[in-house]
C-alpha cells in the first residue's frame, strides 16, 4: 500500500534535541492551539491496576501541517526493578490527505521527554521574571533535569537548588543539572527553603498532595507545574492556585479536569468559569504574560496532543532529510 | 531498549484468516469481556471535517493475556477518489508487564476486517436460526462481502441476497460473494424484499438513516447491525430495536452511545435502563441466545477494543512462529 518509515530512538535522537529551535518549534504549536481550529480529542487512557501500569494515547489534527501524530504512552510503575524506564512507547505519523500511515517512531518516550521539557521552556519565556538569579527544581527524574535544562535556553540564571523527597536521588540529579546546564546545582535541604529563595520554581513529579503550600509563596515567584496529568495528581495546594495573580495553563479543558485547576475549582477556592489563560494567548500576543516584576505567576503543564503532532512531523521531516530509518513496504 | 516485530499486511494475511479458529478466538474475546475485569476505555475519536476524515483509536486490556493492542483506525472518506481504501491503520502490541512495545502491524485495517467479520459469526452462532435458508446482506462494500463468508462459517445457507443503494455496486458484491461462500448470491431489487424473503440478515452500510423498518420485520428473523458504531450512525428504525424480543450487543455502553440502541433510546421507544444482553454473556452460557425458532432477535456490533488485542496478540503469536516480520532494534 505504501512504504513505511521506521525510526529509532537512537535516530530520533540525532534528528531532535532540546534546543531553541525546539523551543521556538512547541511555542509556535501552543499558539496555533490558541489560535487556529485544531482538534484535540480527550485522552484516551486506561489503567491496568494488576500490573501496576497504565498508558495514554493523545492525538491532535493540526490545520495546515501535512501530518498527524497519535502517540501511544505507557507508564509502568514497577518497571525501574526490572531495569527499565517506567514510561516507554511510541509515536504514529499519519497522512493529513489520507490517514495513511507514514512514519512508526520507536522513540521510547523520548519526544515526549523533549516536548515536555520544550513547554516548560515557553512557559519560562512567557511568564518567568526577567531576572532569575535562583531557579528550584522540584523532583530528581528524567524530566526534573530535563526542566532545569529547558529553563536556562530562556533564562541567565546563576544557580539551581534541587529537591526531592530522597536525598540521594536529588543529589544524583543536581549532578546531572550541572553538566546539562552548566551552572551550579545543590541540593535544597528543604523544600520551603528552596522555594523561598528561588525566583522561580519548576515543579516535575508524580506527587499525588501538594508540595507548595500558599506560606511558602513571595512576590515575584513564578511556579511551573508540569507534574499533574491525571485526575489524582497533585503538586499546588488549591490556595496556590487561587493567590496567584496570573494563572496560566497549556489547555484550559485539561487543566480543569486533570491538572491543578482541578483541584483548586474541587476545593472551592477558585470558581469553574474563573478566567484562565492559556500559553499559546501569550505567545500569540492575544493576551498578556507577566506584566509586573512582583507578580507572582502560576502555569499548569498538563501535556497536550498539539506538541506531539508537531514534534513528530518535524522528526519525520529531519529524518527524512538524513535519510534515516528502515524503510518497510506494506 | 528492545527489539520491535514489524509486521506488514501481506504476513499478517498469511498469519491470520477468517476462519473458524479466528471466530473461536473473537467467541472467547467476547467471553473474556462478560466475565473477567478487562479494562476497555472509551474510544479516542478525532473528526477532520475540512480533510473528510477520522481517526479512531481503541484499546483494552485483557487479565491473563501477555500483551495488549492499541489500535489506529483512520478513515479519510475522499481516499477512494485517489485509489486508495478508506480505512486504513495499524495497531501496536505492548508487553502487559511493562508496556515496551513488541510489535508494530502495519495491517492497513486487515485485522479490523477480520475481528469485524468474526463477531458477525458469533452473533449468527448464538442467535441466528438454525436454519437459515435465506440470507439477507445489506451493503456492497468488504464488510458486507467478509459479513456472507462469516456467517456461511456458522449456517448451511442456501442462497444469499444482495442489496445496496447502487445496483452496480451491489452485483458486484454478489458476484464477489458467490466466490468467496461458494452459495449463490444475486441482487435483490428491493431492501423490503430482501428482508422478506431472508432468515437472516446482515447490515454493514455507514448509514444515517434507518434502512430498516418495523414493517419489514417477520417471525423468526434474526438482524446482525454491524455498521453504525458513532453517533450518527443508524440502520434500525428505533421500533425494529423496540420490537425485537431479544436485543443483544457486543458492549452495552457503546450501543447506548454509539450504536442502535442509541437511536431506540433517544426516540423514547426503549426505556434507558432496557435490560440488554452481551454476547458475550451468551458465549459463556449466562445468558440463554435464542430459545425459539419464531422469535425475532437483533444485534447491534459497535466494534471493542477486546477484539483488537485478542486478533493481535494471536496474530503476534503466529508471525513469531513462522518467523515473519523486520526486526527493527530501538
Amino acid at each position: 500500500m505504501a512504504d513505511v518509515l521506521v525510526l529509532t530512538e537512537k535516530e530520533l535522537r540525532a534528528c531532535v534535541e532540546l534546543d531553541s529551535g525546539a523551543v521556538d518549534m512547541i511555542a509556535e504549536a501552543f499558539a496555533t492551539l490558541a489560535t487556529k481550529p485544531v482538534q484535540m480529542p480527550p485522552i484516551l487512557r486506561m489503567d491496568m491496576e494488576e500490573r501496576r501500569g497504565e498508558v495514554d494515547v493523545k492525538t491532535a489534527y493540526v490545520p495546515g501541517l501535512d501530518g498527524f501524530a497519535v502517540k501511544v504512552s505507557p507508564g509502568f510503575f514497577d518497571n525501574p526493578k526490572k531495569g527499565l524506564a517506567t514510561t516507554n512507547g511510541l509515536m504514529t505519523v499519519h497522512s493529513a490527505e489520507t490517514g495513511v500511515v507514514q512514519a512508526v517512531l520507536l522513540d521510547n518516550g523520548y519526544l515526549t521527554d523533549v516536548r515536555t521539557a520544550a513547554a516548560g521552556a515557553v512557559a519560562a519565556r512567557c511568564l518567568a521574571p526577567e531576572s532569575v538569579s535562583t531557579l528550584g527544581i522540584v523532583g530528581a527524574g528524567m524530566q526534573a533535569r530535563l526542566q532545569a535544562k529547558a529553563f536556562c535556553l530562556e533564562r541567565k540564571v546563576d544557580r539551581i537548588l534541587v529537591w526531592g523527597r530522597d536525598p540521594d536521588g536529588a543529589a544524583k540529579a543536581a549532578q546531572e543539572i550541572t553538566r546539562l546546564t552548566g551552572r551550579q546545582a545543590s541540593v535544597s535541604e528543604s523544600l520551603s527553603g528552596l522555594v523561598r529563595e528561588a525566583d522561580a520554581v519548576v515543579t516535575a513529579t508524580p506527587s499525588r498532595k501538594p508540595l507548595i503550600d500558599r506560606a511558602m509563596l513571595h512576590p515575584g515567584l513564578h511556579i511551573t507545574a508540569m507534574g499533574a496529568d491525571a485526575e489524582q495528581k497533585n503538586e499546588l495546594a488549591p490556595e496556590v492556585v487561587a493567590e496567584a495573580e496570573l494563572f496560566v495553563c497549556d489547555k484550559h479543558e485539561q487543566s480543569a479536569r486533570l491538572g491543578e485547576l482541578h483541584h483548586a475549582v474541587g476545593a472551592g477556592l477558585v470558581p469553574e468559569d474563573m478566567p484562565v489563560t492559556e500559553l499559546g494567548e501569550i505567545v500569540a500576543g492575544l493576551k498578556p504574560g507577566r506584566t509586573e516584576a512582583d507578580q507572582i505567576t502560576v502555569c499548569d503543564l498538563t501535556g497536550t496532543g498539539v506538541q506531539d503532532t508537531a514534534i513528530a512531523v518535524h522528526a519525520l521531516k529531519v529524518a527524512r532529510e538524513k535519510g534515516f530509518g528502515t524503510v518497510v513496504s506494506t
